[in-house]
Formats: structure tokens, sequence, C-alpha cells
């Protein structure tokens, strides 16, 4: 059993449903299939939860929403039409919508919530009514009804465990179950949202609850690449990759989807395959628990902008028991979470996100250094990267920080910062935010040979 | 004004102390001598501060002490002897320590330092003594008289800031004063040691005091060398470093002085120079505040071995607000002290020297972290090395990261830990222990070209 999610793009029109169709009718292992909201068609469309979004807040403001209403129900008026399903369907989305707008709610969060959520769970309606007019044998199934029992926090909803026994019962459906993405419901029966990957999310509770052999994630790229195609030139596919290998590229800014969206995967140990809903013949990525080591220690790299460096030096520091300790204490007060923590022995750095500073909050900081560490030095240095090379095994190669090294030298890009030491997958380059892209090509050239040779 | 401090071995004997008293007699300019007591003449001998605690011991335990006792005047006597000075001296030390034995004391540590301290303090008066016979105008000056106020802790002295003020009025004597390292008075007139490096210490607080134009601190090697001579054949000799340098040096196992006992010099700004009681035309090792940087990145290499890493994994370890803050806190609930602090996304290692575990130490440590922090993996490893590189202005150079770890890579020393990014004058590299005099050797060629060649 397969548990297949299709993201926005992939059902962003009747086009992109048919293909979604035979993709699940050449494998009858496919019996479980997720599907996001209809997302983009084109560059400048509009996703259907953002046109969601829009018809909330209308009718939050207590405006005739009409206008808003009438853009949501005309995305699957249209694919509809071109699915050539029959009018229930339509009637079934739009008295579903007028109903979740003329219901109450505990507060507007929830309200929007509800009508976010819609995007998905009337799109999974759709694709199942449409599989049904090709012949095969679909059922929408709805999460309250499947036993998706999540924590009662809007937004950030958390599966409980219990969840799992009930979904496990979905591999007694006879029928392809079409089941929407991105929500579950509380033990009161409340509509919950998921974090930022929400759909990737429901996959990988559905993979793990039934204990699919395979998740396969269908998105619109071929395969997750050694390097960001938008400054490498026709990066190098990934065959294989760990879990480990893509929590790391994936926090180093690699965006083929959120890598804790598919914890519960891991956790079971299902392999995750991303693939192309445009080009399913291609074998895509395969991301599993254990792989062997290729001749390339390195199996992709990856860049992050937007790091700043608090910079602190004082006499003696390393004798001061308690020192570190309490310089995080107070970063936490400010509720700032940190990265890296290089240190001499009378200076360290905290490598933080510069997105969580201000320049009252920067202020702050300092103060708060300068008076209760009483330190000789305290400066906030901005726009850094990080360069992440990743990598099973690399620490078992004798010479990886030294090519990586040495290449940059080359070309003179500086490094102001290298952590390795506790991540046997990573490499870690700090280095100026202008330098970044030089810095990838630089590193994808020494470890996957010139650019645009594959 | 020149400040000259004189180490064990440079008054070990009659012979070294004409050494000194040609060296005192060469620059009118050294005005304030330090002297330690005497130290070893050869590999087997005995200190003097060892033969004072042998007696301090056996005085403790009720023991008949005078065997003890003679084998500390023994060393007085030869010297004095040889150095055919008068009787009085000699009558004047053995006074002087009975009235030690026999006096009553807070405690026996403070018996214990008091009869340590006297082998500093009775060889300045031995010092001062031949000076005067060869016809310098010597005096001895003893630490409370001249206001060398110090806090209260034992073996752990720290300078009060007023006796600076007391001290700086030995800028009016006309003669060569000799003054006894290693110790000073508390407000309460209680004698008290300094920590490690005391003599030292006490050259430093002097030529702070005194504005001295340098500080000189005369020790049996030429100068400070790049690297470690019992590991690289004739290393290169430091000719000019800044305290910085030397401080980066010093911590990382560079053994020529405690880099903190001249805080005091360094303060004050105050220049400090190595030089060889055995070979005074030797220009030494000048250690300033600035420096011009040279062509060489690296100035010095250092080793220092007995490291262990606490390493620590968590699943989204880096989701959470404070984790490594309740880490670095439960150390320091057991008085560990950490060094370095290399982080991947969902694991951290505490680089730490080991010789503050013991296995129940280690095992409630392991417990602890288990148990509070729900960690997935936590072990320690023992055995390494942190090999730094030493520079002013490293940083400003791109490519010794490079230089360094391809230098390590060629000679298969694997690299396991790297901290860059926050001291600019320094990188240090976390190895395997065995490999600790390959890497110093590889390094020291890859930077100052081959042993052996200067």
């Amino acid at each position: 059993m397969k548990v297949a999610k299709f993201g926005g793009s992939s059902v962003a029109s009747a086009e992109q449903i048919k293909k979604v169709a035979a993709i699940i009718k050449e494998d009858k292992d496919r019996k479980i299939v997720v599907v996001s909201a209809p997302g983009k068609r084109h560059k400048n469309d509009e996703k259907t939860t953002d046109l969601l979004i829009k018809l909330g807040e209308a009718s939050i403001e207590n405006k005739n929403s009409e206008l808003e209403l009438a853009a949501v129900l005309t995305r699957y008026e249209e694919i509809a039409t071109e699915l050539e399903l029959d009018e229930a369907i339509l009637q079934e989305i739009e008295d579903d919508l007028r109903t979740k707008l003329h219901s109450t709610y505990e507060n507007d969060g929830r309200f929007l919530d509800t009508l976010k959520a819609s995007g998905e769970d009337n799109n999974a309606k759709l694709v199942a009514a449409y599989l049904n007019s090709t012949g095969q044998d679909a059922v929408y199934i709805n999460p309250k009804d499947a036993g998706l029992l999540v924590s009662d926090e809007a937004g950030n909803a958390q599966v409980l465990p219990e969840a799992y026994d009930y979904l496990y019962r979905l591999r007694e459906r006879k029928e392809v179950v079409v089941f929407p993405g991105f929500f579950g419901y509380s033990k009161n029966g409340i509509l919950v949202t998921f974090p930022r990957g929400g759909s990737d999310i429901t996959g990988a509770i559905l993979a793990a609850a039934v204990q699919a052999e395979l998740y396969e994630n269908f998105t619109d790229v071929d395969s997750v690449y050694a390097a960001n195609p938008a400054i490498v030139k026709n990066p190098v596919e990934i065959k294989r990759m760990t879990y480990r290998e893509m929590r790391e590229l994936s926090y180093a800014g690699f965006s083929v989807f959120h890598d804790e969206a598919l914890i519960p995967a891991f956790r079971n140990k299902i392999p995750v395959c991303v693939k192309n809903t445009n080009n399913p013949k291609s074998s895509g990525t395969l991301i599993v628990a254990e792989r062997e080591y290729s001749l390339n220690p390195v199996i992709g790299i990856a860049a992050d902008e937007g790091f700043a460096t608090i910079y602190v030096r004082k006499y003696l520091m390393n004798r001061e028991v308690g020192f570190g300790r309490r310089l995080l204490e107070i970063l936490e007060d400010v509720s700032i979470s940190y990265e890296h923590i290089p240190s001499g022995i009378d200076d360290t750095s905290v490598i933080i996100r510069q997105a969580q500073l201000t320049p009252a909050l920067e202020q702050r900081i300092i103060e708060r250094i300068s008076q209760e560490l009483e330190v000789d030095d305290v400066h906030i240095e901005h726009d850094f990267s990080m360069v992440m090379l990743v990598g099973e095994g690399m620490n078992n190669t004798v010479g990886v920080t030294a090519r990586a090294a040495t290449a940059l030298a080359n070309q003179q890009v500086n490094i102001e910062m290298i952590n390795q030491g506790s991540s046997e997958t990573s490499l870690v380059f700090g280095i100026h935010q202008k330098d970044t892209d030089r810095a990838v090509q630089v590193l994808y050239n020494e470890f996957f040979g010139p650019e645009d040779k594959h």
C-alpha cells in the first residue's frame, strides 16, 4: 500500500487532476491519496487558499462577500466543467461554503482556519468525484470520520497518538481513499489546521498509520537537486538520500518540503519518494533511513541568508564559570534562538537568524549583555550566510574540509566561521551574504564537477 | 626603569646568581629585580620550594624536622659559600625559618604558605647581599613593607588596587631593589601566596606599579618558539608577538609562563621581554600590545591533550528554546567548565578538559542529561587534542583554514572538530590525541617551511 500526496500545483486545474488520476490508475498500490487545495496555474495566479482568506476577511468585516465567494467557486467550477463532472459536486461545495460562512465560531481565528481548510476539503470531494467518473472506485473521507485527532492549537495542530489506531482502519477500504490535507479535529470536534507544510504532514501521518510501503510526495520538480537550480545550472539529481540528509538540507534553505512535515514517516521508517506529477516516469528522489555511501562524500549543498552574529569579548571569559549559560539566558529571555556558538578564549559569538532582531531589541540585548556580564566588548554584525555541505559519512572522509576551504579560498571567499564537529553529516561555513551564490557555485564545482556538465 | 624577574633556574646556584648580577650590572635601568626560590640545578635536583614543603609537612606531623630544615639550609649555604658571602646572611635565613616553624597560624594551610614563600623571601635577601658584596648598591625589600596588598584567599591572592600606589614609591629608591616573588600580604598582615606563576605575577604587578618601560622575564630559553621544540626540531624563534597571541598560545599548552600572570603588565601596556639568563645577548621574545603583521599569518602552533566531548542528540533540538542553556546549566551544576560547543541541527557537542571527569561523574552527567533533557542519545568520548594556530590578523587572510586543513588531510589526520569564527587570532582543530605530534609537525611545515631548516 502506498500513500500519494499531491501538492497545490498538481491539483491546480482539470488538466493537472487528469494527470493525478492517470498516476493513481497506473499503480494499484496507490490506495490513499492526499490532496492540497488548487494552487497556482501560472505565475500570477492566486491560490485557492488565498481566495478563501479574502473571503473570510470580507466576511469578518461584515462586507458583502458574494464577490469573494464567487471567486472561490469559479476555481472549482472551471475544474469541474472541464472534467465534465456532474453539477451536484459544485452545489455540494457551494452549500458547504455557505454553511461555513454562516455558522458561529469560538473566534475569528477558528472561522478563518475552517474556511482555509475547506480548500483542501472540497478539492478532495472533487477529485474523488472525478476518479469515480473515470471508473476508478474512489471515496472522499473526512478527517473527522477517519479519526485524525489532533491537539487543539490553532494553526499548530499536533497529531494525537490514538489517531494512528483509528487511521489504521483506512487499510480496510476497498476504494481509493481521497483525503484532504492540512487539518484534523480536536477531541472536542473542532477543526484545527497543521503548521506549514500541512498537506505533507497529513500524508506522512496516513503513511505511518497504515504502515505504507512508500509515501509518495508529488510536486512539480523531477527530484531534489544537489544544489539550488536558481544558483547552479542543471545541478545533479539526488537519487537516494537519508532522512538526516534531507533534514540538514531543508534546514539550510532547501525548500522542496518542510522536513518536520515528514517526521511521522521518518519515525516509522516509511520511505518517502519525491516525484513530479508532470513527469511521473522520472524516478524522483527516494528518502530512506539508511543508504550506502557513494564515492562522493557530499550529497548536497545548501545555503541560507539572513544571519547575524552577536560578538562578545571579555578578558578571562574562559575562566568565568557560567558565562556561556548566562549569555544564552539573556537571549532566551528576549526569545532569541541561536544557531551556532563559535568560541575563542576571551570571546564568543552567537549566530542567530537576524529576522528575530529589531533595532530596539538589538539595543536591549547589547545593554543587557554589557551590564549583566560586564563584558569588554559586545556588538552585532549582520548579513551573513550559512553554507552547508551535507552527506552521510562525511566525517569519515579525511579532506572534505580541506577541499571545501581550498575551493572557497581560491575564489577569494573568506570563511568567517566554520562549524564542524557535532553532526557527522554536515559542515557549515559562515560567509558574507554577498558571497552566497559564488560560494555555492564554487563548492558545487568542487564536489560535483563543473556546472552544466550533466 | 625596567623590572627584571629571574625564575627558579636563574637563581638555582651561585654560578647562576653570578650571571644574574652581571645582567643587572650591565643595564642601569634594571632597578627592580624579582627573584624566585632556588630551582633545580640539574634534572634530578629538588627545588627549594619542594624541600620547604617537606619541612612543613614533617613539622605538621610533629616529627623531628631537623633533617628537613638542614636540607633547606644546605641549599642556601652552598650558594652563600661559593659567593663568599658573610656568615650573617645564613644565620638570618636560619633564624627566619626557625621563627616561622615555631609561630602559631590560623591553620596548617597558612603555615605551609608562609614556609613556601620563605623560599623566595630568603633568596631575595641572599641575592641582595651578593649584589652589595660585588659593589652594587642593592636592597632587599619585603612585600609587606612595600605595600603589596592582596586579597585574603590562600594560594589565590589577587592584588588590591591600592597596592599600586604604595608600590609606585619603589621608583624613589636609589638602590637596586631585590624583591621576593610569589606572595603579598592581606590588609590584616597575613602572608598570602599567588596562584601558579606566582613570581611572574609579582614582577608584572611591580612593572605596572612603577610604570616600567619594560618587564624582563628571565628564564632558561632564548625565546618563545613557533612550536614546541620537543615536537618540532629547531622551531623558529618568535621575535615579537602580541599579548593576545601569547595568551592564545599559553592557553593551548605553551608553557613559557602562565599568561594570566602577566595580566597586570598587559593591562598597563608594559612590554614584556622573555630572555635567557644563560644567554642574555639573545634578543629574546618581545610581547607587546600591537605588532605589524608579517607575511606569515601564523605566529605559533600549540597543542594540548586531554579533551573529552559530551555528545548530545535530540530530534528537533534546534526548535527547543533553552536547550543549550539547560545543557550548560547541568554542567555548571557539577562544576564542569567547557571549551567549545560545536553544534549541528539535532545534536551538539560540548568539549571539556577531561581531567575534570571521573567515571562516577560521567555517569551522573549522562543520567542528568538523559532524564532532564529527554535526549535521544548522550555519550562521552575521550582523548582528543586541540591544535591551535595563532596569529594576529589571521582572519583577514583568505586561505589559512584551507592550507591547514589540506596539510592535515594530506597526512591522513582526520579533523574531528573545527572552531573558527569568534577569535580573529586563532583557529582550533580538534583531532584524536594520538595524532597530536604529527599534526603539529605537519602544520609547522606548512606555515614555517620544513623542520630544522632554520
